[in-house]
């Protein structure tokens, strides 16, 4: 999406070889019009995948999901994070993820009565990288019985592992930005 | 706003005197269309206020903020919490935040960049209850040099001191519903 990466290659800023800062107008400041567009390309591309609901994991995949919802015309949930080792099961379907931001792990939770054999998912978040979250929320969508109806995402870094490891997998990924590679020098996109 | 009050007396859960869930259609799930109308509402109320900022904090507040940035036209920052005692103050605005429902302190964090004198400001929330992450939103947005036009809240606990607290202060703030008291037994709004 043209609109995105020119807004990127804008506002972006790279430090060092991996940290892509976007926090003006995507994930600390939000840009709700860029967000708009960025909806409707998603509507565009999967208008007939027949999604009834939207997920995402907070805290930053919160604002595109909700946009995302309004475009498709139904309810999003949000994975909340937990610390906590022990979950309660019976509560929650949950998926183990490891941060590579952060060092550490997490755990995603979705409770029960908001995913079920019913629903065809479209999963949304602000970054693709190493694919973590995205494994976990896409197992949580199969916990649930549900489809995942594909995974639509603001920015991957393509020369991060995760995006191929997903798609081999058979799951449909579309990323509005793909980045071939970043310096400090400058961002080359896809 | 009778509609969020009768979704409240709905779908909401009373556990114990004090804990009300809403994570059917307000935080964790969310019902993106409520949600436009109650950023309607907010619009209606504060449309000669000049906002042309929108501030919440991470994560149950993005999404009501999201559509309240709609429904303004201008765009909304989200304060992040942070764990950390010793904030770089340089780069950021910054509160210390006592969070009841934790029963832990964090740091409300927005980057200088994103608030500055020009900023008139509406800050949302989901809740209301001591008031304590809104006075750190409050602080955070006079520390900046920015006016606070307000504050706009989903659900206010009006049976707990925060609202009465801050309107003392002169700040304007319009809860969409207000709870009295509640009770498993039921919920009585003011």
């Amino acid at each position: 999406m043209k609109l995105l990466e020119e807004r990127i290659a804008k506002d972006g800023r790279v430090i060092g070889s991996d940290i892509l800062k976007v926090d003006g107008f995507l994930n600390h400041q939000i840009d709700v019009v860029l967000f708009q567009q960025m909806a409707e390309e998603w509507k565009r591309l999967f208008k007939d995948a027949g999604v009834n609901k939207i997920l995402t994991i907070e805290a930053s995949g919160i604002g595109l999901a909700v946009v995302a919802a309004e475009a498709f015309h139904c309810p999003l949930v949000f994975a909340k994070k937990s610390r906590t080792r022990n979950v309660i099961t019976e509560e929650f379907y949950s998926a183990r993820v490891f941060s590579f931001t952060h060092g550490n792990e997490y755990s995603a939770l979705v409770a029960k009565p908001f995913l079920g054999p019913e629903d065809v998912v479209l999963i949304i978040d602000d970054f693709l990288a190493n694919g973590a979250a995205l494994e976990g929320l896409i197992s949580i969508v199969e916990q649930a019985g549900a489809k995942v109806a594909g995974c639509g995402i603001a920015i991957e870094k393509a020369f991060q592992p995760g995006g191929e490891m997903i798609r081999r997998k058979g799951y449909r990924i579309e990323s509005l930005a793909r980045i071939a590679s970043m310096s400090e020098e400058g961002i080359t996109f896809c």
